[in-house]
């Protein structure tokens, strides 16, 4: 029978894999560059959504949200409150979004008036990883409070993320996270890839983000269609 | 696609379901009182069972683990510093526990000298409520980081355990725990559900925890065996 499980699976993952695909490039055209943020339960993707929403749209930019969640549409209520278009999926006892559901959900949305779209996946250090939602940067959360070894134990994750954002700083020296134990697990799974450190509570480290995803979205507009992948 | 690949999950989850009765069955007649603990990554699993198999063994009572990760046997290194016996069961990719892998992993071990059996669980508070691993309790850990909405989001888990424990509390008012509101969301998904606070790390409710895990153990083997499910 596990064979057989395992068969479909594929099936579905490269069906899955065809949406995204032709999502990412409609959102290339259309000049919406898409972040997918993943991480466990209770790391902090919503306070800190809030607060790149709310930075975004004083700087003058036009930014959406997408958030999943098995129940409840309290993230997008929270969510809203920054002023942005925000749409609840919830996927019933699904454990990760995808790219049907994205598709399905920004249905009626003005693409070209966006110049960002976040999805906030379901809280869940597995099952998001092998969901390709046609994202042009995937951004994995590790709250200071989850332990240091986390990547190195769900490496899927941390290898098929872009970048990896810390949590919770203003907090780390209350729960004593050792944050060169962490870098040393993030760069053992994934070498080379970039770490920024954050508290969305305390506004600590997010003009910085801001920075990087503003370059980031230049690079990536700038570059040929056969490059965003 | 998608009625086929539910249709062949609900074939493995009746294949599971059809084991983890056989276990069930085999460890109430060896004595073996058998708990799963879930939750997300980094709630504080590992510390908690590290304590509790410390005082078990300190007490004179007979405990084993068996630990579920994707990857690394890290946390089985930890446990085993209790002195309880203890095997690591890494998945792979596979985002939870199954009842053929406690079967294989409990090989060997003589189920009558044991008077505990933990298993704790791949971190992740979706997918391993599905999967029945013969266990008479199922114990579902929030730590007080994690925002207490999480029942709310992730009802399944919460709705199919026995027993709620708030972990962290040492940590609960920097961190601006708001433990009513925390006991409103559990009480909602599962009204009238037992919640224990503990903080392992500085032995706070850790006694009232082996109180009550003792006193459910004697009232499990003293049921008739119809009820034990």
């Amino acid at each position: 029978m596990k064979p057989r499980l395992l068969e479909i699976r594929q099936g579905v993952l490269s069906h899955n894999d065809h949406l995204a695909a032709r999502l990412r490039a409609r959102f290339a055209a259309h000049g919406v560059f898409v972040v997918n943020l993943v991480s466990s339960p209770g790391a902090g993707k919503t306070t800190f959504l809030q607060a790149t929403l709310q930075k975004l749209l004083a700087n003058g930019r036009h930014a959406a949200a997408l958030v999943g969640d098995l129940e409840t549409d309290n993230d997008a209520r929270r969510l809203a409150a920054s002023g942005a278009p925000v749409r609840q999926i919830t996927t019933g006892g699904n454990c990760h979004l995808e790219a049907d559901m994205i598709e399905t959900f920004i249905d009626g949305w003005d693409l070209d008036a966006l110049d960002y779209l976040f999805i906030e996946n379901v809280g869940n250090l597995v099952c998001p990883s092998s969901y390709d939602l046609g994202e042009a940067l995937r951004v994995v959360l590790l709250s200071t409070t989850e332990g240091e070894d986390k990547p190195l134990k769900y490496p899927p994750m941390f290898a098929s993320s872009d970048l990896t954002i810390f949590t919770k700083m203003d907090i780390a020296e209350a729960v004593e996270f050792d944050q060169n134990a962490a870098l040393a697990a993030v760069q053992s799974v994934h070498p080379g890839i970039r770490v920024l450190e954050v508290s969305a509570k305390k506004d600590i480290g997010m003009d910085a983000w801001l920075d990087y995803l503003s370059a980031q979205r230049d690079a990536y507009m700038a570059a040929p269609a056969e490059d965003r992948a």
